[in-house]
């Protein structure tokens, strides 16, 4: 597998773009998103588990009932959620598209993200539409990704190909995510292409096994989205026999859904609202996969333990307090605990007690920005890994007045 | 029932005191306390859920097992938790103190407070344990409550008065708990003290059914402590026929029980790490209980919600999402909210969508230090009280250094 540049547009077959449109004030940052299919694309989605819901994913869901999507728009700067007529606008922007694309409007995805609660206007978006259509290319992949970005302080994009049934096959995506991250289920606002032939089936299985490993078990500050979601279109154009069952070229396509997705989550992890360091926990020798997963994911989710990563400080009594409320069947007292990074690791706890260790080596290998905490549970065989980041000033900052 | 002076010391036949013995490096700050009963008193105790727990915990557990205590005592600066060494340094404290003071060692309640695994010494406790004793009086409340302190800015203490079997009773209580504040079945540190005669199951009944509607409602940071504790002694000095069943008398000790249990939750809430605003979320309408504590206890710790309070930022769309991963069974179509402060009350959200509402207005009534989050979920009649606090720099601040 080899990653490559494009983006959404790399499979073969798709084209993306995005323009200011006007929803938001600035008029410096792209607000409104396509990216468009050149044939019919097998397609899914996997959604918010919020009670409270955005009105596009409903309107997603019905467009997606029969597995087949050509396109998708995407709007930023308003989430399009709590509003009485939510789903009539989703709706509308639906037809919009399909009208200046020539498509059907049920084969269309449509998002929105930005602030709950305000009523969205049509106007902006139908009047934006005509320069969107204009602004779609094969190289759009870049403009569609800054199109979908709210407090993102980094374009997030990747892509990488594979091969299926002899034929080259390339997979792509992008994202937006930084703030109201910690998907159950579903996560975020992200967009795959691929130019597999693959039944739609088969791609609704891929996709929603991939999300329990990858978006699932990330997390910026513990709330889970009222507009989440991962959606996946897979056109058929790299010419490849269609991946019907599984067996070798499923495997393939799944090796490469999870190099684009766990890449997207460490992008997302890492622009975090406010975050000067990405961290990864890597938990090993657990009882079971639920237990190694509930133990990864509570030690990048606990306040206390992210404030003091981005303090530098090595205060790994935190992360075992995160193991001990995480609901995890541990044994406490068999836990080892080691920070690392580039500039090296060091063992901090083992058995569940403290080890001398040396400050110093310790506050420089927490100093970079990519910081790894592994923690062993000599407890079984089963290993799980959470992204998330550190909890800083900034965090607070932007969302202490985020709406203004 | 009244409002009283004296703490831990308002009820009859208890003492109190605190010093500095040498924990801490500060010299200015009390780390020791001690409360004495003059006679054996009825006595129970919640705990932390971590699974990770304090020494002093397993400690105390074993000497409540007979539901009788006669002293407290408690140090801060070093949690004794996950430690090698920790049950035996822990029951060293009970024999210490057991030998100052004239009593038993099983019968003593032993909690610590700090850093989670650095090996408490017991040398500055031997040391320092005729100081205490000598400081221990019956005004020695507030002195007791300055040596449980980590990194709390106000000392929290409450009494009541209440009448059981013609008798006049009384029950105080101290608390220390700024971070890591997010119990299950207990929390943080209180100890509580009552003159009247109860039977020891009966306290055991009145203290579990208590702290589910009060500590278990209040959240700093989402982070359950391995040390949290509540513990009440009862010792019948005020002479009223002993309480051993339900009925008027049980009732009366109930009620004084959660006015001083919710009046400290209430100051720990306010006292959050880096807190500037006591934030109070009632449910009312809910289908349950449950769905009504869920409901109230996830908008409070949520961090974009405790974010937007700091920035005095009416983002009811915060609520409306918090209330959607709660986990409680709703109608988010038929919820209303409104913010009340002493500045007023403004409804912001009505039947799960928006209302116009003036943003200035709402400023206003949020800039105040105690906001009412308050929700209606027309679902049924359970209701639910939730305390927390806004998410500020300083709770940045001070956990991103704790240690140094």
């Amino acid at each position: 597998m080899e990653h490559i540049s494009g983006g959404v547009c790399a499979p073969k077959g798709f084209k993306a773009g995005g323009v200011h449109c006007g929803i938001r004030k600035n008029r410096v940052k792209r607000d409104l998103s396509l990216i468009i299919s050149e044939v019919p694309a097998s397609a899914s989605a996997v959604y918010t588990q919020n009670l409270v819901k955005g009105a596009p994913i409903y309107v997603t869901q019905r467009n997606l009932a029969d597995g087949i999507a050509q396109a998708a728009i995407c709007n930023s700067g308003n989430a399009n959620t709590c509003n009485a007529d939510g789903e009539e606008i989703a709706w509308k922007m639906c037809e919009l598209t399909a009208a200046q694309a020539n498509l059907d409007p049920r084969n269309i995805i449509v998002a929105s993200t930005g602030v709950i609660g305000q009523p969205l206007s049509i106007e902006p978006i139908a009047n934006g539409m005509p320069a969107l259509m204009a602004a779609v290319n094969g190289n759009g992949s870049q403009e569609a990704a800054e199109g979908i970005m709210t407090t993102d302080t980094r374009l997030k994009e990747v892509a990488v190909t594979f091969t299926a049934g002899g034929k080259e096959c390339r997979l792509g995506g992008i994202a937006k995510g930084s703030g109201m991250i910690h998907p159950n289920l579903a996560t975020m606002l992200v967009f795959l292409t691929c130019d597999a032939a693959i039944a739609p089936q088969m791609l609704k299985k891929a996709l929603a096994d991939n999300v329990k490993d990858t978006f699932n078990m990330t997390s910026v500050d513990g709330d889970t989205s009222t507009n989440d979601m991962v959606c996946i279109m897979s056109n058929g154009v790299a010419g490849n026999a269609e991946i019907t069952a599984e067996g070798t070229d499923y495997d393939a396509f799944c090796e490469a859904l999870n190099e684009v997705t766990s890449t997207l989550c460490r992008m997302i992890a890492k622009d975090g609202e406010g975050a000067t360091r990405l961290l990864t926990c890597i938990v090993k020798g657990g009882k079971t996969v639920k237990d190694a997963k509930l133990a990864a994911k509570s030690v990048v989710c606990s306040s206390l333990f992210k404030a003091a990563i981005f303090g530098a400080d090595a205060n790994w009594g935190r992360v075992l307090c995160a193991l001990g409320y995480s609901g995890a069947d541990i044994d406490v007292k068999a836990v080892d605990v080691t920070f690392r990074s580039v500039k090296g690791e060091i063992t901090v706890c083992q058995n569940g007690a403290s080890l001398p260790f040396s400050e110093e080596n310790a506050k420089e290998i927490l100093l970079e920005d990519e910081i790894d905490v592994l923690i062993t549970l000599h407890d079984g065989d089963a290993s799980a890994t959470a992204w998330g980041c550190d909890l800083t000033y900034d965090y607070v900052k932007i969302n202490g007045d985020y709406r203004t």
